[in-house]
């Protein structure tokens, strides 16, 4: 059996991460202190693709960790309506693996002209993103050859958790990250959890998440839809109920993401009533392993990429390059 | 032939806008010279299914026109991780049919607590959530009895454009929505653009916009859902590029929203790429009439809003009652 160049990647991401964290240790409380002397008033995030979903993690992390209210871009309002938005005391933090796409460059030149502090997140450190902020954090995640994003991912949620962690001097979640890259290996050794006889029929599916399970299930729906060609679109399973649940009479796929944190009883009892209507579920649950509740998401990933990848093996299509796809992408 | 409540009720919509914008100019100049004051840094927006959708709308509105960032409230920050965002020189809009969603009314609650001058963009002036605000800017709807949501959206963004105009002292945009409510009633006496034939045995689609296109999208890919059960997602152009295109290997139904502003384009090219790859395309055009450009997307609603009303009717479904839908919907 031939390993796929996404699970080789995958299986990559604890030990990437291991070295990250170390790494980036100094880099972080340089950022850190900046960013306690700024003072911001708001986060906001610049991404796309799979870096937008990490916008979506980040939202979620700053709002709740550190009471920051965050901005996700509309990469349109520089590259297409030509404003620059006011972002005096903002820190722009800017999520991008080549940085190199014109419209995120645009956008956060944009977003320095407005006033605002930049930190690029970005994998490649020879980039024009890079040469263009005020400070970078570096990813880390090696070269990245699958179409198909896996440790470049995971690498900048935990990048985001150890820029959080600093900054707020929480020291319970800089502690759950030195734990993180062992939970990561353990999960990468446990067994499947996806089927694919439930998905190789499978044309379209909801993936249902709250809070950090939602901002995880956008970037598990953007996977279904590159790997498995399936279209899979993610909710808060709040939102879920105002509107979409029509969608259930159809008898539909539901991928459901539950996460041992604050949100689990309001998410467990929708889950409950979506179950009632007649919904197919499957659920990666990895448990309650004792881990900080925010790194959790990262392990439902890392579950994730792996029973996608084995299930598109299985199915007879090549995860590593999905039709239609380029590994970078480039929108202006 | 029967009319619907939701056919009679989407007819109503330019009187709605008409009577609205008259009675509301004094509110919305009350409320103005309070912004100009308090002259907030942030706009930080609340609000759940289509109200979340016209806040999508408001983002671009107010980003463009005015230059201030915008935050889209995540419920669960408040509701569910009991978090309060910091706010002071901010201002909150609230945007809520009913005014009677807890999670709204405890993100409400938690904006004013972190600072936030709120203001309610409300139908029920009675409710809870039109007491607990600084000030209401009332939608003036009148009774919306389809569970299908068509004047009161309408008039969401209406209201927006009214205070942004205002409080932006924009009269181009002011002198538009003079001419707004004939506009509106011209499109309604045009032929329909979406046909039954194509929509009556598809399961999934995608819907394209840009800017202020891809906001009403995602209130036209919901509707498609609520209205027709068609499992559909709205996508920015820009954005469906990266990854999501790979769906149109499968042969995949496309509904597309160009607008005639600084975003058509780019758009039109992604669109014309996306045809190249063999997608099936359905476009709702209301072509370029002599309104404000940032009205323009209220005549693709205007239009779309009859259209699937009348496709319903044809494939024997009740657009009324969707299937397991309530028109109030509780979260917490």
């Amino acid at each position: 059996m031939t390993t796929t160049i996404m699970a080789k990647e995958a299986k990559q991401s604890p030990d990437v991460i291991r070295e990250q964290l170390s790494a980036n240790k100094p880099v972080c409380e340089a950022i850190a202190s900046k960013l306690k002397a700024i003072k911001p008033n708001l986060v906001f995030l610049i991404g796309r693709g799979s870096s937008d979903h990490a916008g979506v993690y980040a939202k979620y992390l700053f709002e709740v960790e550190l009471g920051l209210p965050v901005s996700s871009a509309a990469p349109s309002v520089s590259g297409v309506f030509n404003q620059t938005l006011s972002l005096k005391n903002s820190v722009a933090i800017v999520i991008s693996q080549s940085g190199r796409s014109p419209d995120i460059l645009k956008k956060t030149e944009r977003a320095k002209a407005g006033g605002a502090f930049t930190i690029a997140l970005v994998n490649d450190e020879t980039s024009p993103l890079a040469n263009m902020v005020d400070a970078v954090l570096p990813l880390r995640a090696g070269p990245e050859k699958a179409v198909a994003a896996t440790k470049s991912y995971l690498a900048t949620l935990s990048a985001l958790c150890q820029l959080c962690a600093t900054w707020s001097e929480n020291n319970s979640l800089l502690e759950g990250l030195d734990a993180l890259p062992n939970a990561m290996a353990e999960v990468i050794s446990h067994p499947a959890q996806l089927s694919a006889e439930k998905l190789k029929d499978t044309r379209n599916a909801v993936v249902l998440g709250r809070g950090f399970g939602y901002a995880v299930g956008r970037e598990v729906a953007l996977k279904l839809k590159e790997v498995l060609s399936i279209h899979a679109e993610a909710f808060s399973s709040a939102e879920f109920i105002h509107g979409p649940v029509t969608l259930v009479e159809n008898e539909l796929q539901i991928i459901n993401l539950p996460v041992d944190d604050e949100s689990k009883p309001f998410h467990d009892e929708i889950i409950k009533d979506v179950e009632r209507r007649g919904a197919e579920l499957q659920t990666i649950d990895i448990g309650s392993p004792a881990l900080h509740k925010r790194l959790l998401p990262l392990l439902t990933l890392q579950r994730f990429y792996l029973d996608i990848e084995a299930i598109a093996v299985e199915l007879g299509l090549n995860p590593d390059t999905p039709p239609g796809l380029n590994k970078v992408t480039e929108t202006h």
